[in-house]
């Protein structure tokens, strides 16, 4: 899509009122997912005995993307649980809405106060802006390329550590639980921890670890296993906040790739990068 | 302590005052801790490259110990940085309050939100009552024999998952960092996840995961090397939830033992006592 077009569509600032609808979608799934903690829930498996699923995922994916669709009738859709129902998972130049209805599904299920919404938007492969709500916290972290990140306004800046043994790292385990990858899993923390990093945190949210990042709260967060629509929104409120994001070989992000390492300078990312082992997942875009 | 004599000193009931002075003054620490939060902080080290200690751990718990000298002269004292300081950690049979004036340092240190001021009190060596206050929530924790546990009011209830294939599981990675250490941390996550936990959390406050167990959002804790300052609110919180503390040995829990298994369901807490390896920390109350 052409700028112009873009313009036209959205008003005279491309993709404001996509970003603001963003917002307010966003704060109403978190509302129904509030809600929905505190009540008795069906779940279901995925991938693996870990990969959760229930009918608030599906429910609040519906709502979103029904109401983008009426709003934005051209637009495209990746979103976590239409690609597990068998929808393909392609990044075209058309914009595209990336989604994830309930970030920390297993938090969700166990009402572990750790669950966010997460929605993204690209034009032209390029990520625009960004919209996580924490559900728990009502706090909305939003970034929109070339005009800086936020958290419930407030400006987002992230760290300027780059020596390790001044850092705290986040990571997530991911989905697959056999033995050589929670061996891979494990042995990454062990070398970070053994490099003296003050700690890791596992929160089992992938996108509010990114947005802890972003706020300077962690200096840096890698993980293997995660996908785009838990990747799409943080990265542009990361990237506007001044941090790096990045693929785990040191190459540019590949959202597809299902593996990152962000950080608040590039040295930590770098240093990261070196210690850590890859943990190989399928790419988002495989068939 | 006789009952007479603590009726006499905090009232018709037992301990009420103690109780409400507790919850006062914790609200008053979590202000000033959420306060510095966003400050830049001078850090310095205790134990290891990764134990960490601010002029805000300082700060208040001198706050928290002087206004309770005035109004309890007789009491004692068991907290974090006075016995860092040199203070023996015994628990007599004295009403003893027992205090972590900022639990999660290294995420405070960080920014991280994830901070608590934790105040237990014991007498006759009998936890009577726990109040763990989250400073970034303002979430309040209480607990007290026999009258239920409670966040903001809210009744706790423990959660009654006694399968571990349906189990969130919380721990945290203790202060010593050598090679021997971590490899049974890691080794002891690895038999978690083997047995098909949905996942374990790592979230840098001890006190506040102990309180997340209470609250039902996780159905087992565990860890070695986290002190009576970390345990004793928490324990009357989960306790009065409905949980179970114990020690690692599967016997009765010993707060200056340094080692901690807390869960639902006595169930779950004989599983993961079955699963992990003791890892060996210096007793609370050791010269």
């Amino acid at each position: 899509m052409k700028p112009s077009e873009a313009a036209a569509e959205c008003g005279g600032d491309p993709w404001k009122e996509c970003a603001e609808v963003a917002v307010q979608l966003a704060r109403r799934a978190g509302q129904i997912i509030s809600k929905a903690l505190t009540e008795e829930k069906r779940v279901f498996t995925k991938t693996s005995a870990a990969d959760l699923v229930t009918e608030t995922d599906h429910f609040v994916e519906n709502l979103i993307i029904s109401a983008l669709k009426e709003k934005f009738p051209s637009h495209r859709f990746i979103a976590e649980e239409s690609t597990a129902a068998g929808s393909k998972c392609i990044l075209s130049d058309s914009p595209t809405w990336i989604i994830d209805p309930v970030d920390g599904t297993c938090n969700f299920v166990h009402r572990f106060p750790t669950v966010t919404v997460s929605i993204g938007f690209a034009v032209n492969q390029e990520l625009e802006f960004g919209v996580v709500y924490h559900c728990n916290e009502e706090r909305l972290y939003t970034g929109r390329r070339g005009q800086g990140a936020f958290c419930n306004d407030k400006r987002l800046q992230v760290s300027k550590v780059t020596d390790i043994s001044k850092a705290l790292i986040l990571t997530e385990i991911g989905p697959k639980r056999d033995p050589e990858t929670l061996k891979l899993f494990l042995s990454n923390m062990e070398r970070l921890l053994k490099s003296q990093a003050h700690g890791v945190r596992v929160i089992g949210s992938a996108t509010l670890a990114l947005c802890h990042l972003a706020s300077g709260a962690a200096d840096a967060y890698y993980q293997f296993g995660l996908h785009c629509w838990d990747l799409a929104a943080a990265t542009v409120i990361i990237r506007e906040a001044g941090g790096v994001v990045m693929d785990t070989s040191g190459g540019p992000l590949d959202l597809m790739s299902c593996r990152v390492i962000a950080a608040g300078t590039k040295e930590m990312a770098m240093f990261i990068d070196q210690e850590i082992q890859t943990i190989h997942y399928r790419r988002d875009d495989e068939n």
